[in-house]
């Protein structure tokens, strides 16, 4: 079996231009969704926004982008711009950032707001196990330059998660063959919050071609 | 150690009331995401349609609600309107709806949009997650009537999960004190796609309230 995987190379300076327009633009529908979250406003002001809101979806889809994975020229690593983890341009990602050190590991410190809000001031379970799944599998796939998906996941919830500022970390604690075991942890300023542990897999299609 | 959790009991009119005008506003927003994530407008367009995003939300800003849970008079579930997972009123939520069979299943069938992709055509294995850890809390916690939080949760992804049209069903295997193991599934029209068992535990601040 084999993926069709279009992909386009894109320039540090092309990267940055795109970076400097979509990054603000997924600000504002963040302020806009937590806005609509929490809204009182009277009956015909919601409805005025709704329809402002249809008005500018209609502007941005005059012209669609083609559905094809766009790769950093300069270090191979695919944007992910649209993922629901970590896309710069997706307004329902965790707004965080991956970094990534030389021995593999990978963290992110991040803010998460009320609308990641589970039990009343905690973190939902959910979202939690969202961003321990996109980490360690960026651990295990070294930065998504290598297909590999989730096989199994098992999280330990230690304690609530509080809304606020977080830290997640990955690391790859060993691999058998195609398997890839990864570890990591959500945190907040007193220490572990959640724990998780990952296999994943390389599909067969990507086994040949190492 | 105990919680303040303020609640205000709504009627079935005026649950129907915000529903009507709410599930509509969440739409379009729903509709904006998609269409910010793929959009190739030029520049001003974008820029414009930006600073149109920000007026919306200062339009909705003007009157914030108290942050306290609304619980629906007639059947005393919370609503969850907020809810990362299934709130009616969260644009960041999959759009599922939960539905409560007498004998304690859980079930919804829902449609994933291009907004939850992880690899290319494939639902976010975080997403699946996402789903999973929801739907087993719903049944571990009789539709959200008793406090429960996770305690740990395993997913083993069977084989990928196709964006579109899914369903996620759960049921609590058995109690033992104060642990309820659940198990679920996310399916799509070929079965299961992702296997789910989790141990939800009742807080201890809410024990004595048995």
């Amino acid at each position: 079996m084999s993926m069709d995987f279009g992909f386009d190379l894109i320039s540090d300076e092309e990267y940055e231009r795109q970076r400097g327009l979509y990054g603000p633009l997924t600000d504002s529908l963040r302020r806009l969704i937590e806005a609509g979250l929490h809204t009182e406003a009277d009956e015909d002001t919601v409805r005025d926004a709704q329809n402002r809101i249809e008005a500018v979806a209609e502007m941005l889809e005059t012209k669609q982008r083609a559905k094809s994975t766009l790769v950093h020229e300069a270090t191979g690593r695919p944007l992910a711009w649209a993922n629901p983890a970590v896309g710069l341009r997706n307004a329902i990602a965790p707004p965080m950032v991956i970094h990534h050190e030389d021995d593999g590991q990978c963290w992110s410190e991040f803010t998460l707001s009320a609308a990641y809000e589970g039990p009343p001031g905690w973190v939902h379970g959910g979202i939690c196990a969202l961003v321990l799944d996109h980490i360690l599998g960026e651990a295990a796939s070294e930065g998504l330059t290598r297909p590999k998906f989730t096989g199994t996941i098992s999280l330990r919830y230690l304690r609530g998660t509080p809304l606020g500022d977080l830290r997640a970390e990955a690391f790859v604690e060993r691999t058998e063959g195609v398997k890839t075991f990864a570890r990591g942890y959500l945190k907040d300023a007193n220490g572990p919050t959640v724990e998780a542990e990952g296999v994943f897999i390389q599909p067969a299609w990507a086994r040949d071609a190492g």
